[in-house]
């Protein structure tokens, strides 16, 4: 993969202690990618230390002057800091240095950056936020996660669309199953956006598999649903992830006896707490924007921002940008025919 | 607590074969608590066996000659089946022969017939489903969980007054903090109805906590959402425990070692799962009626229907229909003054 990504090394929680070791690890990993760090070269260069030279012009320092807080407006951010890494490293994306960014900072700020450096897709009227998750069959993909609230059922079909375009892509499915988040299986369900949703999606040309309940059952390769939705089963299943891991804890930690049984059972915990690792599904993806842009989690260690690196890296190798394009094209041309 | 409850035999994947064992288990753990059997006498009978005459004038049966199918559509079932168990049950709490009914029957068809049946309190405009799950801290309880999809802002405040009172009343709760479900923390964030609601909710007088994002951290006694929101968070909950339990199973059946570690940590594993056994937690109580119904899973055994029977048994025991009847005037007085 011929890919070069830009990486916002200042942003999330760690900053350059994550980004840098995790871009390094990267290009370990993938012989032919490039990786342009971006952020203050006063903190960067001492992070790379001595690999800095170790990957020829693979890799190299792109200076911001700026940082974008984890707190801050997304708005105080575009308007007051125009040489942060976060904006930079957008604006390397839409020079064309660069065919991808990647930034642990914080995502309101991300996505109006994204947004207004890169611009949107013909035909997309709001980019939206995609995540993979573990499923009974294997990964599902879910969108929108939060950008946009009270979404229109036409909003909803371009989820659907780009998820689409999204998993063929990273997964190399040739038509992926598309599902609609609603509550009963039944297509008389749901709100009325949903409900016009599941309309509009139907007669598509999507492989559009109908309602889904359960986004972990893995009926579908995608999952549409309202960002306010999405963001809800996202953030609740967090949350009932880390009680059920929580009382596991505490059910072992119990007695001597119990912590004994803990230590048998270390090698089966270990093998199911790396099949659930939610760092490997780090790294959601913007999509809509006439770029790649992945998003990781903010408290993500290097080895989960690795992983947001080879996502962003991937959907570009395999040129999301244009299938997403493409398709939005053919649909406008079907509708005007 | 002597309380009358009406039971719907016939409802749930199982009818008479859970209800009736559920019934007797109940009534000898409750000592002054009365119940009726509602359903076909010529199931019913058999099922009781020697049980009948065991509880004197505590046990009876009461005859309906028709069942609400699970599938059945709910107008259907309330326009044709006018002799059907779930409604007979309601009927005797409507006529004050019991002080609450449970049933099993199809969610739809019980919150129809119940509304038809007993009427909304002065105040509501819809009635809501609201449960119980377990937090990082106790117990929380969630609604609406599907009875309303595009719900309103006074909903929600509707919502949040029921709520805290089905807490103070079976949880003895003085004053339960009720939790707005938002995506994120800050004020700010939420769709439209969300933002409306939260300005309603601290003006209500309530122990409003803001903005809930994970339900199961505990930072609130009764999170309120959409019907819609909260049907979701509750099937991606149970999507997502499924798929952790089969995860754990798979890798415990590995190999013949894993099972070996499987047998030798059991004691720890039946203790962590007694802890989040869904079963106790089976019982979604219809608020917002005049009379208490409690709504079943379907496919609850006779320990969980037995949880469902003593949660409406608790409510009726703890004026729950009162405390709301009384907050709600109380709120329209205050309007009016």
């Amino acid at each position: 993969m011929s890919v070069t990504v830009a990486i916002d090394c200042m942003g999330g929680d760690h900053g350059p202690a994550v980004t840098v070791p995790a871009a390094l690890s990267f290009l370990r990993s993938h012989a032919d990618a490039r990786v342009i760090l971006v952020g203050k070269p006063d903190v960067l260069e001492p992070a790379l230390g001595s690999a800095a030279g170790a990957f020829g012009e693979r890799l190299r320092i792109h200076a911001a002057s700026e940082v974008v807080g984890m707190d801050e407006s997304p708005v105080v951010a575009m308007k007051n800091k125009k040489d942060s890494s976060m904006r930079v490293a957008a604006n390397l994306v839409k020079s064309g240095d660069a065919q991808a960014a990647v930034s642990a900072g914080n995502t309101g700020a991300l996505m109006a950056i994204s947004r207004f450096v890169l611009k949107t897709l013909p035909g997309i009227d709001r980019p939206a936020i995609a995540t993979v998750l573990p499923s009974m069959r294997g990964r599902v993909y879910v969108l929108d996660l939060g950008a946009n609230v009270d979404c229109s059922a036409e909003h909803l079909l371009q989820f659907g669309i780009m998820g689409a375009q999204l998993v063929a892509a990273v997964e190399h499915v040739d038509r992926p199953r598309v599902g609609l988040l609603n509550i009963g299986e039944e297509e008389i369900k749901g709100n009325e956006v949903v409900k016009q949703a599941s309309a509009l999606l139907r007669a598509s040309g999507l492989n559009f598999c109908g309602n889904v309940e359960d986004i972990y059952r893995g009926s579908a390769d995608v999952v549409v649903c309202d960002g306010f939705v999405g963001n809800v089963a996202l953030k609740t299943s967090e949350g009932l992830a880390q009680m059920l891991t929580a009382f596991l804890k505490q059910e072992f930690g119990r007695s001597l006896l119990t912590k004994v049984m803990a230590v048998l059972a270390l090698p089966v915990l270990r093998a199911f707490k790396r099949r659930v690792d939610h760092r490997s599904y780090n790294g959601a993806t913007l999509l809509g924007l006439r770029g790649v842009v992945v998003k990781s989690h903010g408290s993500a260690d290097a080895y989960g921002f690795e992983q947001a690196i080879h996502r962003a890296a991937e959907a570009a190798a395999n040129r999301l940008i244009e299938r997403i394009g493409e398709r939005m094209a053919a649909m406008s041309e079907e509708a005007s025919a």
